[in-house]
């Protein structure tokens, strides 16, 4: 399936994508996508529905993220060859967060923070929990993942580097995690390790690798992080950028950009970058 | 007011603290104490009541962290003179999180994880986030607290500081954020700069000091964590350890300790150190 939320900022109702690309509603079924929704039972009643049954959403409303209530959203750094021309190989996950506030819809506006200068693109896969992982084995992790959807981990490197040197000052400004278009669930979802992700600014495309190229891959991320906090459902795992971010080209985003990315299988985003407001 | 939260892990009601010292039930009240609760009207509502009034709550029940659902658990790092010996004083506020998996209640078991060696405490100053907060000057941070509370932010050192740079990795485990007892309102609280906070290791006194010797203190943190993240209500800010840490001292928790800890005027905690299980 792919579950999604639609309607304005706050105010989502959950539906699903049928197969003709139209949005039904789920709103008799559930009374929002996350946290107990995402247990394999739930998913499986829902599975159990034909789309044609449920009533048509008309238009095309904004969509928000395709989880509500995001516990945590937990970062991976570096996890592709070459994302950080400065940096090394790791030798096990680097592991950061971002402040929830930072989740939005796929399609919502970039808002540069007043005074930002290098505000930055990266693409990735995340992985949404279902069920609660705690020291899982990795043979095992997959069974704690309701899906998939993709993100941009929208950083600004002079929060993130020159700051005081934890990466959450840089990942967590409202707007910077948009999420979506729709949660596809594991049954539906390409094999993680084969999923194609590009990035594209005012249609240059400066991002196009494979999750083939992840150094840690999701079964052994999911693993490993559930060693150092036990991971509820509807937290997210962004599970790091292949290589092309601004960082390691010399150039940002600025006001008026325009961000496409996608990743076979779960869909695209576009962003608009716009320049936050002094106060709000 | 004292507002706390108390019950089994996971079905925690809301109560009150009444002048005699017995818990008072709020659950006519409120569906839960967190979120859209705190907001500064809901708070006075709940302050005209006569806590006389409200049924008494009988026995001593578990209490659970005295704010539920919190959306991000976000803490300032080194922000008191000499608490770590090999960092130096930062020149601007050190942001890091904790995996809100981590909370718990303020008598809840410390658990070290399998294999953990350096496992640490840290008494700290809990601000409670009653409305949001994003870019707010240091003249109206307060306005945007409901309250105080008492953290213990423990801390697993190797985790933190030698498994690849980021903090949350040794911040996170479950039962490493023990919160309460109560919520304390802001009206009802102490100076936020006037605050003792003390910890006690199998009774031997680890920790003394005074919220007045914070390097930032209380507005200035909230103002200066609101510019690279949009606080929200049930946000909750943990603001940094006073010196007297194991790290310090060279000699860390093992199972059978007990840690106590106190604020003045924000009650006290006590934690018993158990073995994690290897798998749950």
């Amino acid at each position: 399936m792919k579950l999604l939320r639609y309607g304005p900022p706050g105010f989502e109702k959950p539906g699903l994508l049928d197969r003709h690309g139209h949005i039904r509603s789920l709103a008799s079924q559930v009374s929002d996508i996350g946290g107990a929704t995402l247990a394999p039972a739930q998913l499986e009643s829902l599975r159990r529905l034909d789309p044609e049954d449920l009533p048509l959403v008309e238009g095309a409303p904004r969509l928000g993220p395709p989880v509500a209530g995001i516990g945590n959203v937990i970062a991976i750094g570096l996890n592709y060859p070459g994302h950080g021309a400065q940096y090394e190989i790791p030798s096990e996950p680097i592991i950061f967060s971002k402040h929830t506030g930072a989740v939005c819809g796929p399609n919502d506006p970039i808002e540069i923070p007043p005074g930002a200068t290098k505000v930055d693109w990266e693409v990735e896969l995340a992985v949404v929990i279902g069920q609660r992982a705690k020291r899982i084995p990795v043979d095992k992790a997959l069974d704690h993942i309701a899906g998939y959807t993709l993100a941009n981990d929208v950083s600004e490197r002079d929060f993130q580097n020159e700051r005081g040197g934890q990466f959450i000052k840089g990942k967590s400004y409202e707007s910077f995690c948009p999420l979506g278009p729709w949660l596809v669930t594991k049954d539906e979802a390409p094999d993680p390790q084969d999923i194609r992700l590009w990035l594209d600014v005012n249609g240059r495309r400066v991002q196009d690798d494979s999750t083939a190229n992840m150094i840690f891959p999701v079964r052994e991320l999911v693993s490993y992080v559930s060693q150092f906090m036990a991971l509820q459902p509807g937290d997210v795992i962004i599970t790091g950028a292949p290589p092309g971010v601004g960082m390691t080209r010399g150039w940002y985003l600025s006001a008026g950009d325009q961000v496409d990315l996608g990743a076979s299988g779960l869909g695209a985003q576009r962003q608009r970058v716009i320049c936050g407001l002094p106060a709000n």
